[in-house]
């Protein structure tokens, strides 16, 4: 059965791939963009080393507006982010039939709660997977046997997280992304071990 | 590295054995055994069809008995079968880094919650891991494409839940314990496809 991972190239998503795969899924992994930057070329040569099939899941501008008016006006990214994520899911959901992500047990946000889980597969009549089997120590145990990664400063051009389009977005309607987003670390799957 | 599954041979704990050894655990399927009955056969034999190791964890009985109390008490099971497998998990992890468990995100009991697992993660010094990550639509489409399974009326000698040791204790108390557990339908895992 077909299944769609929101993908980053990043450890969490890539695990909840090879784990979908593994257990015999037909595992398509999706980036969303938002048409302001190609922020997805890194996930997508994630996938490549991984050997999954990635696409582009082009959604309107106007999701990722509303997220930066929310940032913009909260002072902090949190809301935003996981008002794009649940948009994206939503909008998976209307594709596929089975629709998963990288949250873990011990992520607070973007991640969906119980309630709207149940709520999601009611509505859309599909299946909806994250990583909630499993805690940082475990995810940490698998992703060091499982795959190599490549870790570095964040950057535009090596991630493709949310975060990319939306400080590109800040940043043209002359806001400082910079004050709103901590330089931090960028760890990406390059190869699969064994 | 090594994880033990509680395992009864149904198909929630054998899909939560097979994810794991196909993300490459070491894992090794473990029944929890009262004294009062070997009811741990079925789960050997399930176990034996996934071709995974197998092994009997030995309890002692007075836990069981304090369970059968509760559920005399209570007039009904749900607290009692909880309070056992606590004490199940409690003890797999005096002996093994990871320990798991096929409850799965829609069941209410037994079943840990997230405060739950992160003391036990804390206090043992372990990885949890259950079957949090699907529901129950995903558990059916995994379970109907991984495994051969047969389905009859539950009784003594084709289950490895934990009732059947309840019920005979109850039993030999002089207890009617068919009146406190009605009659359902036993799924075992007798084989794995492909």
């Amino acid at each position: 059965m077909k299944a769609c991972v929101l993908y980053s190239g990043g450890k969490d998503s890539s695990l909840m791939g090879l784990t979908l795969k593994r257990l015999g899924f037909d595992v398509e992994l999706i980036t969303a963009n938002f048409g302001v930057y190609n922020s997805f070329i890194p996930a997508s040569l994630s996938a490549k080393a991984l050997g999954l099939p990635h696409s582009v899941l082009n959604l309107d501008k106007s999701i990722l507006q509303h997220a930066v008016n929310m940032i913009l006006e909260d002072g902090f990214p949190n809301e935003g982010i996981k008002y794009i994520h649940n948009e994206v899911i939503e909008a998976a959901a209307l594709k596929y039939p089975i629709v998963a992500d990288g949250t873990r047990r011990d992520d607070k946000t973007p991640k969906l709660n119980r309630d709207q889980i149940q709520s999601l597969e009611a509505r859309k009549n599909i299946q909806y997977i994250n990583l909630d089997s499993f805690g940082f120590k475990t995810i940490n145990t698998l992703v060091s046997s499982l795959f190599d990664v490549k870790k570095e400063k964040s950057n535009k051009d090596n991630s493709s997280d949310y975060e990319v389009e939306i400080r590109l977005l800040i940043d043209q309607m002359g806001g400082n992304s910079s004050e709103l987003f901590p330089e931090h670390y960028q760890t990406n799957v390059v190869g699969l071990k064994g």
